[in-house]
């Protein structure tokens, strides 16, 4: 169990710093005027590209991909990297080409895709010259029990046909999200766990509609592509766009739901770690009765629990990171578990007081603390509410003493 | 400490109740979509009026105000009326004419206003003819201490001059909203609780700029005029704009705390019933692993908790109101700040439970669950933050036992 | 719904805190120094049977009991008296004749006793001669579902057998305790709510042994007879001793708990007053750093928030006993459930928070602090546990949605 | 940042998983009946020395203290060994010779005793003949400010003399407590941190009194010593008695503090992880409504979030212990106070909830919660209160922004 960095990451950990410090966070406020400035509503400002660029040529790039297609990097390597990108989550992820969901939908076709599917989708996802999504949640189920999902795939000659009702499908919006990773029902009649299958709709194909942007706490997040509802109506599409063999959909989303999983509570600790960094500054630089906020016993008490909580919280995420690496996601099931249900939570805390130290400020766009914190708040429900991780959790701690 | 509902809240809850079904409820459907379809993008959608118009035949109107000007009820009277407006907080209050910050700005002028001032802005206030501003918060201090206002409001022969910039000015993004009521600082050299004033500063007036809309939680608020950052340049105004007397503005702001915060209490509450039934509603109706969720534990604790919680809430608002009517706010001061305190957490918690019921969709605006939850969430800054009045209530607490 | 007290509250409030200043206060280091001199080291030291004498003196006695039996106070006229009591829990319920179990025992025969019972047992437990004890929970089953009481009552010829084990009978230990309100299973067949029955044991009855005392976080409770495990071994009793019918059992229980559980509460709140006021004085009586400890902004946050806290929890008890005797018990089971509920955590926050405030000696025997919240604690197991009781109220809630 | 056991650590943790297996748990029983038992009420029970003498046999001695006078762990190493002993608390830390305050006080004597002073009190302590007793808190001020301390430390010759009153003065009821290390002020008028030295002072020495055994939460610990209040009057001892230099007292409490937080840590991560244990085993174990307790969905979130607080907890105090091993005690400031915020908090979360699962039980003498939980809940008061380390962990994080 040894969390230190070793020299590769102590090398990128270097580079991506002074990335950060030279092109991220100069450019924040740029791409906040440039967002005011677009034509097309759901389209990441230029900004973006050039950032992208920029990263690439300093090999910034594909690190959350293991394996020949990617950086090649452990979990334990990526962890501390993707920390930092979390620390201006709207342009550090996306310009490392590390921004969800491509990184899961990468994954996916790295692991399962054929070579034919790996070359159509895979490359030009791995060279950021499209985006795309992945379309499992449904708005008339209770998504969080996967067998409730609804959407239908079936089979008709060399085609499958879809039909179906998606919502919070992030990323859609954006036309340059060119394909669609689909999960719906194959075999409805089959044991639960083997009803399912993943097939790939490409933007365009007839019958696909993207209906409309849905909010986030009054967040449209068009600047990474929104989170579209989404009609498939008769979407037909050749047999070859099926993922494995039908009813591997529920094992190509567990597959694919651990690594995810763990990037965002990487990120999310850079976000907490920018919050704390916030509420010191402000509370320093403002007064009141004669005295600066720093100074009070309650503000003090917010940033001593915010530093106790962040460094239990990033332990235990560098242990699940090295237990994946080593033993492998199975392996590492309570751990990935218990990272989706405390990070949340403790970065959500965190967030609070920091807008709360900043005044009415903390809730608008002039800080980027509210935002954060919309998006912070859905991870208690991304991949699974919170409640169902915790039952299965107990249920293995009561399995021992059964 | 009676708190039974008299004759004359009982005629009038009924009539309250049956205009909710058969006009609020059925109004707020067509309320989203008129947004959608706005050309003035700060502008309340047309069936507003028509609910007013609606409203005032009905007599319900002005019920917030006290007096001859207003409707004639008591906070205890309104407490419960107030409660049933706040079920749809984007409606009720502003049909029955019953929104801030026109409320507060209409008891300051029926308070403190001169003949003239009241007959060219309260008047059309009371009528629901135009809308109004109150613009005490300012971007670049702690507000928290009122001492930090630094905007100015100079003497200057027969006019008085103001320099500064405000932010988080509600309402003021709407053209309908045709007065501003300004704090400043009048004599920054006299004692502390007698430098500020408050000036009426009508739209239009050369040297004022309503800047741009500041954002709550990615809400613009459009519907009721938004939240400007406003900028006072040589703002020039004749001398009889001046509320009472120079020196008066603490006072006349700590007069006009007292109602506001039990107003915003009040709907609260109602907004916490709301979240309890949509939970309760969205929990039986859905389900997961066969059953229906309403019947996991972890559910009914939740509403269990909601419930424990408002009733105690309630019952405290209710107090609170009794207490004003019968020994005035300087009396209540402890309950006005412990309800301050108490609220916004408690519904803040109601309401994040019912959004996790209610999985993706309660981030949406499919639900106003939401959008609600934000607009909660800046009680604790409104009127100063709860961190302020906590300290206030300890040391009165404290002095007891000195 | 009218809180406010009457004329005979106002008088007996008047009397009462005369004598908790003139008699129970001071009482309080004698009866802890006569605690350590004590012979039988699980009776009640002689101070109290003077305070008694001297309560009923003045009149303040049996306050806890409705109609011609007691003192015939309305629940809300008691209400404020037992808070007042509450701030010295050891002393100043016994010394009024209002301490549990006693309280619960004399309602039960009051309300459900022969004649002959009432003689021979409410009347000397009336006039505080007697102490009396309520055998309810047992060591092997879950007692919070009470079909799950096992300990059987089999009619024989005349008499009932009694075989079973029991414990935490509160005042068990106590020789003055001379009756036991045994709650067993007469007809395991009958439906789940018929097959429980109430029966009259008295202390000597052959097979009857009071094993030991149980311990609460390491208090014995001995000045109050401690909690005892009782065995019940062919225990033969009249059958005239039977409470009510066969079948009553479950049905006596509810009856007794709606009071009960109030008066628990009510005497809670009174605890929960009297540490806010320890912690007042012991804040403003100590310095650290140069300033006294109450000037800190953590201890007073925990002090505001323990006013805020304790005003509405008061309210709903008061909301609750005006229920109680306005539309009955079965009228007010959400809100008995409800201050079930909030009573013990609002109140376990607060003494926590007041021992804090305390530094080690709050957990000693030299302030009551640490006892107060053993005391307090046990209360989210009294009658039920807490879970079991927002389950029930959940249900409730859902029930209208239904 | 390496967590794993190496192989010592490995070998270590078998032996003494054995020994908690074949000798500690089944200790626990007679070491209760023993208890009750004893002549000497302050006394331990003779299996405990028996235990030491089996311990010490297998090699399991002294783990605690670093360099050639004890077993030469590291603080890693001695992490998971101290976590084990943590699961049965009154026994295994004691068999070891690894139980507070003799730990302590064997490091201080290892640190900065003359040959004399070890030779005469830290050999027959490393040999678990004697015990020891470090005296600092005092009655009557707020220690948690050490220049409140006020005992008296004078030189007068040959001798100091020593003159003031201390309590929760572990240990000191036993009669085997042989020697006390005093700290009081030498020079009132030095600088703050140069006023306080430390002494020793061998029980019998005249004028020394053991005066009465405070509690916590109505326990003695008689089994481990109690917590004594202890009278100095005028107290000579020679001047040879004194540790290091006069006004080291302040440094010489530091560097005891640092492994006296991890050991506490530790130990309570144990007592954690044997509180799940019991949680589950006991909710398997019984059944309400007709299932066990265990399938309620509010128990499993409390196992589940006690495995994830356990997680996080564990991985910041091995964290720290890494750290005092690398960079020693001043390096791992924060995280030392971190462990020392975090851990009571988490352990006293967990226990209430297992006692909650107990019912009545838990809180009872039958089952180890309740006394487990009075005994963590002090921790949040030994060596100084959380809110002073918050305050300091605060002041060093805005520090790096000023």
């Amino acid at each position: 169990m040894d969390f230190a960095f070793d020299a590769r990451t102590e090398e990128l950990r270097g580079t991506l710093l002074e990335f950060m410090d030279s092109h991220i966070y100069p450019a924040e406020p740029v791409f906040d005027e440039q967002l005011e400035q677009r034509t097309d509503p759901w389209s990441a400002p230029p900004i973006v590209d050039e950032l992208k660029a920029e990263a690439r040529k300093r090999g910034l790039w594909n690190f959350f991909l293991p394996g020949e297609h990617g950086a090649g990097l452990t979990n334990l390597q990526y962890a501390p990297l993707a920390e930092i990108t979390g620390r201006s989550p709207h342009l550090a992820p996306i310009a490392l080409n590390c921004a969800a969901p491509d990184t899961g939908n990468m994954e996916v076709l790295a692991m399962f895709g054929t070579e034919q599917q790996r070359k159509q989708w895979l490359q030009p996802l791995l060279d950021g010259e499209i985006r795309s999504a992945f379309a499992m949640t449904e708005p008339d189920v209770a998504s969080s029990d996967a067998r409730n999902i609804s959407t239908s795939i079936k089979r008709d000659g060399d085609s499958y046909v879809i039909n179906g009702r998606k919502f919070y499908i992030t990323g859609a919006m954006n036309p340059k999200c060119q394909i669609f990773i689909v999960m719906g029902k194959t075999d409805p009649d089959a044991e639960p766990h083997r009803q399912q299958s993943q097939i790939l709709v490409p933007r365009g194909t007839p019958g696909l509609t993207v209906e409309r942007g849905m909010k986030v706490f009054g967040y449209d997040d068009s600047s990474h592509g929104g989170h579209a509802e989404v009609v498939f109506d008769n979407v037909r599409v050749p047999a070859e766009n099926l993922i494995a063999e039908e009813g591997d959909g529920f094992a190509i989303a567990q597959a694919r739901l651990g690594p995810g999983r763990i990037h965002h509570c990487m990120r999310s600790i850079g976000v907490a770690e920018r919050a704390v960094e916030m509420m010191c500054r402000r509370t320093l630089g403002r007064s009141t009765f004669g005295r600066p906020i720093a100074d009070q016993g309650v503000v003090q008490d917010w940033i001593a629990e915010s530093r106790v909580r962040i460094e239990q919280l990033r332990l235990l995420v560098l242990k699940t990171a090295w237990l994946m690496d080593t033993v492998g996601n199975r392996g590492a099931h309570t751990e990935i578990q218990s990272i989706k249900i405390a990070t949340p939570l403790t970065v959500e805390w965190i967030l609070d007081k920091a807008i709360q130290a900043h005044g009415a400020g903390g809730l608008s766009q002039d800080f980027p603390l509210a935002e954060m914190w919309a998006s912070i708040r859905t991870l208690r429900f991304a991949d699974g509410p919170d409640e169902v991780h915790k039952r299965s959790l107990a249920r293995r701690e009561l399995r021992q003493y059964k």
